[in-house]
């Protein structure tokens, strides 16, 4: 059979999921298609992102004491590229300090807004800590944003990734939105109950995200009202496939690209699991940061490509 | 008789209708007169509005794991051209998603402002969470948005809808306010009082609303100063018809469109003597969510056709 | 004697106060000489203003069942014609639906900001609901404000006020500021205590209002450092044309157009009393609206134009 | 000795002046000249300005009844030329009123922020009640504007004198700051204390006001650590020349014209001895509010002139 | 060995610290490059800065009574020059009054934020009293902006930079940011712990500062989580110089420019061996205020003389 226009375009995977943004504009979709066709997963369908906020979020001394090397903003970038990432992911100084070499050669993800760990808050809302403009400037594919459901600063949180949303989409970039539910309005466990992740992939998917990022959900249901229809019509939750599946479906049926975190550093086998699990029900991959940069560069190169061969379906 | 010029424009209803709004411009009376000449009402100036926000304001497993078609956004705008309503509201997610294909198909209204369940908050306000330019990018025939008289927070919320629908009727987009009242100047029974309601269609219409949404009112009286006067003018508010005869004259004496939302999921002799109701109060028609979307598609198609045939006349 | 030219552009009256406005644009003085020179009134220097905010303010029931002829927003602007009134004020609805017929007839005043009354706040800020854009698309000769001074918020709005007047200055329009002492820093009595209402004038005219509205004070003195100066300087406030005359000097000595509200619906006898003390202190006129749009529609214009003729030196 | 160009651009005691605005435009530097050439002080160097704004400030009655020829705005303009005071400084309304006849024949400012006495604040900010864009459409030659260093609300009011005052130099006006200490942070000594009131001056002066007005300050020390080297370093405060001589020295070693107020109606012989030590400590003049026009007008001129005499060495 | 064209662009140490900054645009290099080159220590890498905000800090009295020359803002301008430092930074008045002769001479840094002490809050956030606009106007090298992590107000700073920030790079100028830990998140130890030190120089780094100003830190470790890392990891924190090292190494592993404070007058031998720490822990050099304008002249000269030898290796 002889391959047609459209299958020289994109490999099969890529194409059906650039089917779902069909109502985006071509610099998005630009985008969207470098992340998807860059390094070792590029064309599978499946991504794994390094993100490296930890210097802003959890101080410099925490985060790469454990491996020096992470001082220097270089190693990230370098590592992302060795290990063949779709992308890399941080805020403006790392990325800043990075893009006259790397930017083309990696897709650069710019966080726009962090939060350090000085102060700590009940009802946390970060700062915007770079701009649509310096991505554009910096070469970046994308914008990362965080917003925190359940926090009583939902309303600014969500309002200012609305117009930061829209400004980036208006000049072709991918918007990663980060949804991590947190807040007074939610127990501790409720901050990964599986209701409120999938309501979490929801808010991302409905605020217009092209790339959602949630953390892998407990069975454990945390509002009243919802638990009543989980319930009553018995959506499978037991299983961690069974959450990532029910996620995805939150995330417009799997119309939007649902990626999962990786959390601080754990052993190897947790982590595989973790991934066959993403895997198995249906979602596009990992973001994984402490587990990758807190290792030697060789130890995460290995690491990251056994995740990746696991998505590729290489290995089980 | 010859048919006149006018009478080629417009049907009587729908031209009787826009001769209310001669003071807007020509691109909005152009996208009211959409709205009103679409779907299996179109010509009658009664419409049925297709809403689906309960996947931001209540999530998205508590909404569709009932009739889990509906995770997938294209199920919703599909389910509203094949039951012919008038248009189809939602937020920014769901018309972005759909807007490719169904644009100039089915009238798109864009809400502009969400509020989800995680945070509960007496006073409520919501989020903007998207733009009068996303409306006029997506196809959009208007936008819409939710005040909550009532909440301490009115005077953000009205001045927000108040930018919004200055910069929507320049550009020639209708506006519709859901108008909620809400809050703790209220009591649980005062957010349907009928004083309240009429009191809501008043305001929203005052802000400029093409077309008002509110709740079917109790004969409940819930503000002391409007009590006095509704008692010893004798205002007749005993009947549910009653009650949208009195919404309506609130509106500017029956110059606005005035429309009457469903609520959660009822039996269905419940809802049809409720649209009765309307039909007989002079109401112009409904916006039914839940009652729709929570059934299956056949179901769905057929009990959304009962009511447009009340409306229409077809059956009583 | 010859007519000079001068009198042929503006009776004496009319010129005398324009003469006051000489800082102000050709824009701003054309509005003010068509407000001046429309209705019964026209050319005298006196005024009467129909305002019909209450379906706003108090309600559409509360306001408009006492005679229903008056929920259709076109009523109003009839009535202010049939019965000669100099102009029209109201929120952004009720103008916008009858611009299209009556701009240019009838003297329109785009009111800019409201409250409801579904919240009560001790200490008051009406929301903004139009603008001045709104207000020259609509054909106004003018935009009214609302001030609260008193209210701990009176900052918000003199700084609202301050930035909605240059913007109306600039195009050529009026402003008419309603000033209404209210909230926590004064008793109830103060509210409409001579000093309160005097320093209300004042204020308003500093903040560069064309035209002033108050109430008609009582003789109460409200604060200490002001009762002192008053007591002892012997400032006459006994009489209610007393009081009107202070009120007036305190609108740089007569040279800004205040005028006095009617308040609730009242007998004949006492609005007609009060009306005559505004004339004998040198008030330049009435804005009466409940005690017109309330009535029914022949009894309201025989009472304006009673009001009329007292102002007119008519009738005594 | 043949006049030099320079000298016959400016009288020496003006050049000096002069010279320390350096940094700033032409337009600034001719405002600044046209304030230090007019009135019977022109050339001296020294000055006395006119401010009205206790019309605003404390409410019409209070500041107008003891001499009710002020409550017309033109009284206070044709006072200021009579006495022949450098500059008359006043808030929107009554500039407004005054500018078409006067502006250009005597040297206007116009006081951007105002504060009632209705609502009285611990911790008190003024309200922004006309713009630079005023000013300049008036004929100004600067703008005033009031902060109140002490107050918890100072970042706002700092704030927003940087940006008129950054808008007003661009536009040539000059800037002249009130900087009065207030607010729970001091006690009521420590307001009019010589520490406070030199460090107020310093605000002022690194804000960039051109001209600083602060009151007469006491010998009073009022913080701890600036108590501590004030007393150890013997910086002379005794006499009320000492104060006026530390105050200006704080104000960029004398290189920013610093000017004193007035305060309520005082005896003569108090208001000379003050005036006296004002010149003594090498002070640049008086702003005279209250004492001027509360006095009948051939009193007040007389008043003024001996003021200016001693300022200029005429008398002692 | 032929010097090649790199080389006589810039000497070694200077060329190889532009080299971090080879992401940065022409003008923000070119005033790096500037500062880098200016005075004494011009060319080797190695930076003293006087910076002069205690007047508007501490207050007047309090700053410069201990040395009365220093109430003259030229007095600083000089004593930069005359000790041969690489750059002067005061907020705007100081720096507005000598930019007319200064500016080119030597290298102006505005301060755009500033606190004054009279009122004390716990979790502080400055004032913006300067624009970049005027940084540009007054021929300055770059904006400086002071920030207060582990104040509750963090997000207003942050954000407030970033927006200045942006503004400066894209007008070529260099942005130094004073990182001062401080507010009831931390302990009054905590404010100069080593931990949050590294953390603050961390996150000035990723806001985009190109220099970053800290205090030198204590051994003290503030966060439980941090302190649990750098214990297990034996970060070495014993020294001075180790504690310069570890903060520098937080500073993007030494790619950004980190100067140290001097903080109240002490004595020369305290300061040099501060120096010597900070010169053997890698650190790029210092910033010192009190510890220079409060000495008469020429001891303040000699006194930076020294610090500036022990730098340049001339003496130990």
């Amino acid at each position: 059979m002889k391959a047609t226009h459209k299958e020289t375009v994109a490999p099969a995977p890529v194409a059906a999921i650039l089917d779902n943004y069909r109502s985006d504009n071509p610099g998005t979709r630009a985008n969207l298609y470098r992340i998807l066709m860059s390094g070792r997963l590029g064309g599978t369908g499946k991504l794994v992102i390094l993100p490296v906020d930890q210097g802003f979020e959890h101080g410099p001394g925490r985060s790469f004491a454990v491996n020096p090397a992470g001082y220097d903003p270089e190693y990230h970038a370098q590592l992302a590229l060795d290990a063949g990432c779709n992308a890399y992911a941080a805020p403006y100084g790392f990325i800043q300090h990075v893009a006259h070499e790397y930017a083309g050669r990696l897709p650069l993800i710019l966080k726009l807004n962090s939060h350090d760990s000085l102060v700590s808050e009940k009802d946390p809302i970060p700062a915007q800590t770079a701009s649509v403009k310096d991505a554009l400037r910096l070469g970046c594919v994308g914008i990362g944003f965080t917003i925190y459901p359940g926090s009583s600063e939902w309303r600014s949180m969500y309002e200012q990734l609305r117009g930061l949303a829209e400004e980036a989409r208006e000049a072709g970039l991918a918007v990663i939105v980060w949804s991590y539910p947190r807040g007074t309005a939610l127990s501790k466990e409720g901050e990964t109950a599986i209701d409120v992740a999938a309501y979490a992939a929801q808010i991302a998917a409905q605020m217009g995200a092209h790339i959602i990022k949630v953390k892998l959900p407990s069975a454990h249901l945390e509002k009243a009202e919802a638990k009543k229809v989980y319930e009553s019509k018995n959506v499978p939750i037991a299983s961690a496939a069974d959450r990532v599946r029910h996620v995805v479906q939150s995330a417009f049926d799997g119309k939007r690209i649902v990626i999962f975190s990786g959390g601080s550093k754990q052993a190897d086998d947790v982590v595989f699991e973790e991934v066959r699990a993403i895997r198995d029900g249906g979602g596009f991959g990992s973001i994984i940061g402490r587990n990758s940069f807190q290792r030697p560069h060789d130890e995460a190169v290995k690491f990251l490509h056994t995740i990746m061969d696991i998505y590729a379906g290489k290995i089980d």
